[in-house]
C-alpha cells in the first residue's frame, strides 16, 4: 500500500478540491491511501459529502495555513502546525511516501527543501514545469527556484530532468535542450557556454535550443536558470488570454453570425486546451530527499488526482536513487 | 537634407528590397536623400527598374558582402569593403545623418560599436526590439547584445529605452518595467534588485513586470539582460505558427465548410498581424555615438522604408544628445 499526504489547505479552491481530488486518487488506484493534512474539523466536513473506501482516506490535523503571500523561509518557520509543514514531518519521518499540495510554491520550496534535505551530490533543488508545445508536454527546468546558477548547476538540472520525463512522463529517450541566444556550441554568456559542454555527457542533450524552437518542441526538456524559466512560464500562461483579446478584435470588426462566433471560439478553446495550467498534475520538485509536488493554484479535483497519482509513479520508480547514481 | 545610408546587400531579398524601399523612402519625405551601399553594378541594375527623384538616391560601391553566419567581429574586420564598413564609416566621417540595414545583427552591432563607438557615459551599447502587447507595440530592451549584465547597465538600458519610446514610438509618458519573477519590490536575483532601486529614478518606472504582464502590456518598455530578451523576441515570433498549427488541428478533427476554414485564416491572420515581424520598421541599436538600425532579414520594401524614416527621425531628435544628459 502506498501512501501520499495531500496538502488540504492548498491551492484557491480548499478544502473542496484537494478533499475531491484524495477522493479520485483512491478510487483509482486501489493500493492507495492519503493522508489529508489542515484543519480536522473543516476537512472531515468536507469529506463527508463524498462517498469513498474507508479507511484509505485518513485525516491528520494541521490547523495553521499559510498563506498566498506569505514569506516562504519566515511561514516555514512560524507555522510548525501548517498542513505543509505538518505533511512534510510526515514524509521525512517515513510515515508517508510522498507530499503534494497546490499551496504556496515559495513556501512548498523552502519547507521542501528544509525538512526533506538535498539528495546527495545535488548542488541545489530545483523546480521543473510542464510547457505545451505543438508535439505535446514538455519540461522546463529550473521553473523559479534557482534565479542565478552556474554551469554545473545546469547541468544537474538537465540530468534530474531527463530521468523525469523519462520515467514519469513517458519519453522513451527525451531530448534535452539547453536554452540559449543561438543554436551554436560558442553561443551565449560564459555560464551557458560551459553548461553546453558538461551537458554533452549526456547521450541524448540535442544541444542549444532558441525561443522560437519551445513551442515548436524541438526538445523534450528545456534546461534554464529559474529567472529564464518563471518567466517563459508565465509568458506561456498568458497566451491564450492574450490571443483570445486579439482575435476578439478582429471579430468585432466584422458582421458575424452568432453560430461563427461559437464555432470559433469553441476551436479556440480545443487550440488552447494544452496551456490550461489547471488541468496539468502537478510539477515536482527534483533533487530533494523525498517525494514533493505542487500544483497549479486554480488545480481541479482531476489535476490533484493527477498530482497524487504522479508522486505515487515517482515514488514506485525510485527516481532519486536514479537521481543519486546519475549526478555522483 | 537629411541623408541615410542603407545596406543594400543585407536582409533575406536583396537587393530587390533595400532598393525598394529606398525609393519608397525618398518619395515619402521630399527633404530626404539616401545612399545605398553595394556592390555597385548590381544595385545600379536593380535601381534602374525603379521611377526615383534622380541626385537623392546615389551608389557607393562595397563589392564585400557578410554573410548572415559570419563571425561578427571577424568579418567587420576582414571585410572592410562591405556594405556595413562602408556605410557605417561615412555615418563616422560625418558624411551620412545614419545607417539602416536588414543583415547580419552581431556583424551590425559589432560594427556599429567598433566603428562610431560608445556615448559619453554609457557602459555597454544595447539593442532594442518592438515587442507586440495587446495594447500596441512595446520595446524591449535588451534584445541580444549583452547578455549578462550588471544592475547600472539595466538602470541605462531603461533610460535609452525611455527616451527611444518617448521620441520615436510616441509614447507620451512611457511606462518603464523590470522584467523580473514576481512584482515585489524584494524579488529576483540581486542583480534585478538593485537595479530596481536604480531604476526607480525614473518618475516613470512602473516596478517589476511578470512574464504574463508582457502580452497583456503592463509596461512600455521592459528591461532586461539580453539572454532574456533574445529568447522572449524569437519565442514570440513562434506564436503565431505555433497556434496556426494548434487550431488547424481543431479545425481538421471538424467537417468544416470551406467558407468558414477561410473566415477563420483570414481572423487568424488579422489578430496575429502586431506579431508580424517583417512589417517592423527595424530596431535601434542604442549608446552608440550615432545612428544605427537594423531590421529583420525578412523585412518588406516598407518595412525597409519605415527603418529609413525612423533613422531619420533618430537623426531630427538628436536622441544621442538626450541620451547623454540622463545618462550623466
Amino acid at each position: 500500500m502506498m501512501k501520499i499526504a495531500v496538502d488540504a489547505t492548498g491551492g484557491d479552491h480548499y478544502p473542496q478540491n484537494p478533499v475531491e481530488g484524495a477522493v479520485l486518487a483512491v478510487k483509482d488506484n486501489d493500493q492507495l491511501a492519503v493522508v489529508l493534512t489542515g484543519p480536522e474539523q473543516e476537512i472531515s466536513k468536507e469529506l463527508s459529502k463524498h462517498d469513498y473506501p474507508k479507511g484509505r482516506i485518513i485525516l491528520q490535523d494541521a490547523p495553521e495555513i499559510i498563506g498566498m503571500d506569505e514569506s516562504p523561509a519566515q511561514a516555514v518557520r512560524n507555522k510548525p502546525h501548517s498542513s505543509i509543514v505538518v505533511g512534510l514531518g510526515m514524509h521525512q519521518k517515513g510515515m508517508v511516501d510522498g507530499f503534494v499540495s497546490a499551496g504556496n510554491t515559495g513556501a512548498l520550496m523552502a519547507a521542501s527543501a528544509f525538512i526533506l534535505g538535498r539528495l546527495d551530490g545535488v548542488i541545489r533543488p530545483t523546480i521543473a514545469t510542464y510547457f505545451p508545445t505543438v508535439k505535446g508536454m514538455g519540461l522546463m527546468i529550473d521553473a523559479g527556484a534557482n534565479l542565478e546558477v552556474k554551469p554545473e548547476m545546469l547541468f544537474q538540472f538537465g540530468v534530474m530532468g531527463n530521468i523525469y520525463a523519462r520515467d514519469i512522463m513517458g519519453f522513451e529517450t527525451p531530448r534535452v535542450g539547453l536554452l540559449n541566444v543561438g543554436e551554436e556550441k560558442e553561443k551565449g554568456s560564459e555560464t551557458l557556454k560551459k553548461a553546453y559542454v558538461l551537458l554533452q555527457a549526456l547521450p541524448n542533450f540535442v544541444g542549444n535550443i532558441e525561443g522560437r524552437d519551445i513551442l515548436a518542441g524541438q526538445a523534450d526538456v528545456f534546461v534554464c536558470d529559474g529567472t529564464t524559466g518563471n518567466i517563459l512560464l508565465k509568458f506561456g500562461e498568458s497566451i491564450p488570454d492574450a490571443l483570445k483579446m486579439l482575435l476578439m478584435g478582429a471579430i468585432k470588426k466584422r458582421q458575424l453570425e452568432k453560430e461563427q462566433v461559437a464555432l470559433i471560439i469553441s476551436l479556440l478553446e480545443e487550440a488552447f486546451a494544452p496551456f490550461d495550467y489547471q488541468r496539468v498534475g502537478g510539477v515536482p520538485f527534483l533533487g530533494v530527499n523525498g517525494i514533493s509536488m505542487v500544483g497549479h493554484g486554480g488545480s481541479s479535483p482531476v489535476a490533484i488526482k493527477n498530482m497524487i497519482l504522479n508522486a505515487v509513479k515517482m515514488a514506485e520508480s525510485d527516481i532519486n536513487k536514479k537521481i543519486i547514481a546519475s549526478v555522483a
